[in-house]
């Protein structure tokens, strides 16, 4: 087998087999078929697609090139959440301790954030003592002991993954429904949970921008996971805002703990509880979607779930004393409001721009390397279609660096349009994808 | 200007400013630029194309790339032919020295044979003592004297194609209209002639098997060489069988010089006659193409052009004895005729696989680095149309290697197809496109 002839079959628009799939990763994973290969292999994917069967084998050729975390010793169908990327999306820490709370347990692995997108870990790591990088040992206790643990990747998962995604980077072959595919559910995969629910996002904060492009990612990931023999499920949402009010990590933990105190109700809320009750159902631990939402809604209302968090961050070497004062959190030394110089209604919000107004404030990184500062980003005062006023208060930014505020606010008020015209609502749920197909609301 | 914007730019289908080519050109020539971004650029041109424009400048970006052949000490309009590469096809030794006895100078640099196709370098270079390493001073002197000469590549000629070559051929991304055109005219533009002519060869043995693609391949050519300024036309000719009927180094020049004797027509002769009446109009030598074709017979039928060729011969170091006595070439120890074991009509010939039976004889390379051996090869004695008995000689396999012979012959014999009708004859030279435009006859 030779890898040009790979390429060559791709660039003529046929299906590869397994076999050359698998063949052409283990290779580029052992360096014997350099990164000029790949990145014509790539490019060829861009141009000319892949089938589900290929994007499936092309997943498992990637989960295959590392280790596979084994979480046998957790007794239980144990379920999973991934979010493609947004802007103020502090779901996970709504939504995994609402599933423990519900006696399934969550053996999550997370992500930093990158760009106008935010990560998990860098929000929980905003919590005074809170470890991310527990041994594997460590991990799989914790899940045991409290039901629930976020930590980042660890050991050798998917090597492909990393290779691949540096030479995308740099190729032009990043956006690509096989590629993102694969590459997320890879990880998925090889973190070894048995359910898994998928937030795609879609709007002018995600990575996919088009709902159709949303819904075939949505498509591509359902139909990866059912090969590889998981439960899997997607549901698309909004991300044509952020999703909560608040874009920055202490900010973001904060607002999850609101909404665990039932302090919050709103879009944050409302997408977590669909998420745990598709978790639940997903992992079998409730017979129909609305007695997962109920179940979903028990465990918020009742306070389990804010407990749950908090022996999580017990376990974790975190002061989960923050639960009942948020102020032990890293704050800001300035919070300058932003103030409408107009009135009307806010008709649509550049959600990436939002993202990187809380990037300048040090919320995010522009490269990987980057270091971020917990304490700051911002907190939306206004959503897409509220009124506001001349001179009402559009968002409160949290600097630590007045310089910072001045770039972060022009930022922030060339993302919000306001127009005279009150615009249409859209739907905060759009569907979901099952095996069953695609319901669309 | 960022390599990574370019090939995004390329992979979207739009079309990259000269700036942009110039840039990835350069970068990638120095070093700047990596193997695989250069390889993730090439797939996305080979899948979203190049309009003449890009194409032009792409061009013009390789040429720029190294040195140009100064040819303005030689006072007159110099002409230069080039073809897509072909089996059997000897054109140059005869269409030079007959173009050269019409007062038109021809300074042209060769190529060597590769896979199942010859090179003009390797037949010269089987007449004993011939150089094809003059120096550039040499050359141009050889020129002023001679009217002609044909060497080698000399010094740094469009170091950007030979990378580009190198990186294509392990990428998948060889074939390619805008790649294989721009490789082709980079070269033709350096070289330094003011007119061009071009044959693209067209059917089984050729690069570009369909008509189609070799008018499309022909017209991008021309396209090229008019925005660089050059007198240029191209002629698209039949592959589908061996131009002439010997197919190896002595025994292409023993054809060739043959027919300069007037011992010989057929195809080859009648290709060379209507690409020198092409050469000669193309460099305003004469008025018509009709002109052109009285001319360049009265120079074949003359002697004339056998007498440049001495010249030519004898300025480059070789014993030109060999136009007088043939027999002083190199010759193989074996002559073994392959035979028909069938009767009918010959219905097609696979010329690809003829130019792999010499290639296997030892008279072409797989690789690059292969010796050849000049004195092999075959000399078909039959052609597409010509009836054959059972045992009737279907050509002579000459070799110094008895092994060689019986794979060279086995694979001869699986590219001859013999049937009980007569085939449809095929024109020979199947049009011509130039700057008024395409003509198909």
């Amino acid at each position: 087998m030779r890898a040009v002839d790979i390429i060559l079959k791709k660039r003529h628009g046929e299906a590869l087999s397994g076999n050359e799939i698998n063949f052409f990763i283990e290779g580029y994973v052992n360096g014997s078929i350099p990164d000029y290969q790949a990145s014509a292999l790539l490019m060829a994917i861009c141009c000319n697609g892949m089938d589900s069967r290929e994007t499936s084998d092309l997943t498992s050729a990637m989960v295959k090139s590392g280790d596979i975390v084994d979480l046998s010793p957790i007794k239980a169908v144990k379920v999973d959440k991934h979010s493609t990327g947004g802007v103020g999306d502090t779901t996970t820490l709504i939504v995994a301790p609402i599933v423990a709370a519900c006696g399934v347990p969550v053996a999550k692995m997370s992500g930093r954030g990158l760009g106008h997108t935010g990560g998990t870990l860098d929000k929980l790591e905003s919590i005074p003592g809170f470890r991310t990088d527990l041994s594997m040992e460590e991990f799989i206790q914790a899940v045991q002991a409290a039901g629930l643990a976020v930590i980042g990747q660890t050991g050798n998962l998917v090597p492909a993954d990393k290779l691949l995604y540096t030479l995308r980077d740099v190729t032009g072959t990043v956006d690509s429904i096989p590629l993102i595919a694969s590459s997320i559910m890879s990880k998925k995969v090889a973190a070894g949970s048995d359910a898994i629910v998928l937030d795609v996002k879609t709007g002018n904060g995600a990575f996919m921008q088009t709902t159709e492009d949303s819904f075939a990612l949505a498509e591509e990931m359902v139909e990866i996971g059912i090969r590889a023999g998981k439960r899997v499920m997607a549901v698309v949402t909004d991300m044509d805002q952020p999703l909560g009010m608040a874009v920055g990590n202490s900010l973001e933990v904060k607002e999850a703990i609101a909404v665990l105190k039932n302090e919050l109700s709103g879009p944050l809320k409302e997408v977590s509880l669909y998420l745990a009750a598709n978790m639940l159902l997903t992992a079998d631990a409730c017979s129909s979607f609305e007695e997962g939402m109920k179940e979903a809604k028990d465990a918020l209302e009742s306070g389990k779930a804010l407990n749950k968090l908090g022996e999580m961050i017990n376990r974790q070497g975190g002061n989960k004393a923050v639960l009942e004062n948020p102020d032990l959190l890293p704050a800001a030394e300035h919070v300058i409001s932003v103030r409408s110089d107009t009135e009307g209604y806010i008709s649509s919000i550049d959600t990436q721009k939002v993202g990187i107004s809380s990037l300048i404030t040090g919320a995010g990184r522009s490269k990987k390397e980057d270091k971020i500062d917990p304490a700051v980003g911002l907190v939306m005062k206004k959503r897409v279609g509220d009124i506001t006023k001349k001179g009402d208060i559009l968002a409160e930014i949290h600097v630590n660096n007045l310089k910072a505020y001045e770039e972060a606010a022009a930022v922030f008020h060339s993302a919000i349009h306001i127009s005279e015209h009150k615009p249409e609502p859209k739907p905060l749920i759009l569907g979901t994808v099952t095996r069953d197909g695609v319901k669309r609301f």
